[in-house]
């Protein structure tokens, strides 16, 4: 069946009944903690003391991912996981999403479906309350998602965040899990043969789902807002360009000791050549980097996911340098993820 | 010079600049009363007493507009008025907007410039501030927003909004301003002789600036729900379509007096075998449906515009019926818009 054939408000009505939501809405139907569910004109969450953080990221097919090399149920997954990530940067916790779907004519229900089955997933997984959205027509897929999270209160009740203007001189960088295994597979993906193919090896397979379901770092952003940690950022363009944001917003210079930079171990295995470059300089691994005093970072146990330390902060004009072991600067890989770059 | 010779992050520099907002970020530099601004992983705005009304509406080049007969400013003004027009038709105030720009590679950065002139000039009009988004690549142009605002509180401290679900029997239904000029703008633009031509005669040109140039009824929500009333809609789909949308989720009857319903002069004056059709029936005119009791209706006056009473809500199946004056059912027009029927 296509989108066509039952037309957006069909599309609507078939997603709301696949997940339990009432559409069109009645009188008393407001459901989720909402005051106003989905079918008015707008969606309205209850008032809060917390302060709000907003963040937006769009998938297009083709450019984004590929819609014959992904599943549509991963596709929505990783549409929400992003903007979850951003939130986990923000030290926040996540609230409620709006989805925009741009779909072509001819788009199958059972794929907006799976999308959603995805979507689905991810909100369970990181409290999301999908609030509705707009479907339109477009030649090109896309799915946009707005997500709204909450802010941190501290004890006396003032909203803390994790920002990229707080890094100061004596802070150490450290990174959450390991880093690359994103960018390995974007090329298999790209180049690789067909990976729904039997005897797909094992570490490709992660690779690839490394790329295609990002686990964002959520219950660490977390942590380390209560724990005293200030500044962070999640690594959705490359290391050391998303280092230089947290320099260029801070004022100050950062120091990579390269050695230090966890590579993920099946990069290492499949691409041993491109391992470093891909760790210090591919996109789309959402690990979270911490800027903070060493004792704090340290004292953050019992995570969910390795926090290792792998540089420093000083003094100086806003810049990142990345060492070798013995001390020397080392090129800094091509300058990570940009949207309108020649690939 | 075009998009791809900057790069999103030379494009965000660019935009930034054109309308002073410090980007890249340091420190110390949030602005617009926001905790944090554009540049970090998400944007914060400070704590309130009050809800937080949300709404995302996307317009896809050659689906919501024709950019050969648009210009660039006129389609950011909509994609943020439309957005606002939501807001206004939950009786709240428009407050922080998340842009998406789905751009080709080869779009002009002196267009993208024109559009957030169109965007700033509503965000201006509306108290709105913008505060960040995405840019991405995309082979067809499409815009996104979502805007947040904030619920009226009502004295004695409770969020109170206008709803689709809280039409009663015994109301009267109201209308802002007229209708049918959007449509009539659409049937202009696209199947009219070329607009930018000299001597294109005034009610032409005014019924093509309705449509590419709306301004939501804000004002008038806002006074609706301080007066006491508590249900609305915006006529996006068509006023016939809309109605519906109440009457389902309030479980009531809606009766329209055909003649009651004021048809745009232009309209009628260009059109006139079309216009009751596309006043009952076209999309897109932005006006504030509002349902109460009469007296509160007829006690909202020194409004920014004309506000009709056309119908009343009965106890019956959720349907709508128009009337003729003598009383008599006529056919509604046309389903209204669905972004997948088949034009």
């Amino acid at each position: 069946v296509k989108v066509s054939d039952i037309g957006e408000f069909g599309l609507i009505r078939l997603l709301a009944d696949e997940f339990d939501i009432p559409y069109p809405p009645r009188k008393g139907t407001a459901t989720q903690g909402l005051l106003v569910a989905l079918g008015d004109d707008a969606v309205v969450t209850p008032r809060t003391d917390r302060a709000a953080i907003w963040t937006t990221d769009t998938m297009v097919a083709g450019n984004h991912f590929l819609p014959e090399r992904t599943t549509w149920r991963d596709a929505g997954w990783k549409a929400l996981a992003v903007n979850v990530s951003d939130i986990a940067a923000m030290g926040g916790e996540p609230y409620l999403a709006l989805v925009t779907l741009a779909l072509p004519e001819d788009f199958s229900v059972e794929d907006a479906v799976e999308l959603y089955r995805g979507l689905h997933d991810a909100a369970k997984a990181y409290g999301v309350t999908l609030g509705g959205g707009d479907i339109v027509r477009c030649p090109v897929f896309s799915i946009t998602v707005a997500l709204s999270g909450l802010a941190f209160n501290s004890e006396s009740g003032q909203p803390v965040l994790l920002t990229r203007d707080a890094a100061v001189p004596g802070d150490c960088v450290a990174i959450t899990g390991d880093l690359g295994a994103a960018a390995a597979g974007v090329r298999l993906l790209v180049q690789g043969p067909d990976f729904d193919a039997i005897g797909q090896p094992e570490p490709e397979r992660r690779l690839r789902q490394a790329q295609q379901h990002p686990v964002p770092r959520l219950a660490i952003g977390q942590a380390a807002v209560r724990a005293g940690i200030r500044c962070a950022i999640d690594v959705s363009d490359g290391l050391v360009q998303d280092l230089g944001h947290i320099a260029t917003a801070s004022g100050v210079a950062i120091v990579v000791e390269s050695q230090r930079v966890p590579v993920n171990e099946d990069l290492t295995a499949v691409f041993p050549d491109l391992a470093r470059d891909y760790a210090l300089g591919g996109g789309e691994d959402y690990e979270l980097v911490l800027v903070g005093p060493e004792t704090t970072l340290r004292s953050l146990t019992g995570l969910d996911a390795p926090l290792t330390i792998i540089g420093r902060v000083e003094a100086g004009v806003p810049a990142v340098r990345v060492l070798n072991p013995a001390g020397a600067e080392i090129p800094t890989p091509s300058a990570g993820w940009d949207h309108f770059a020649t690939p």
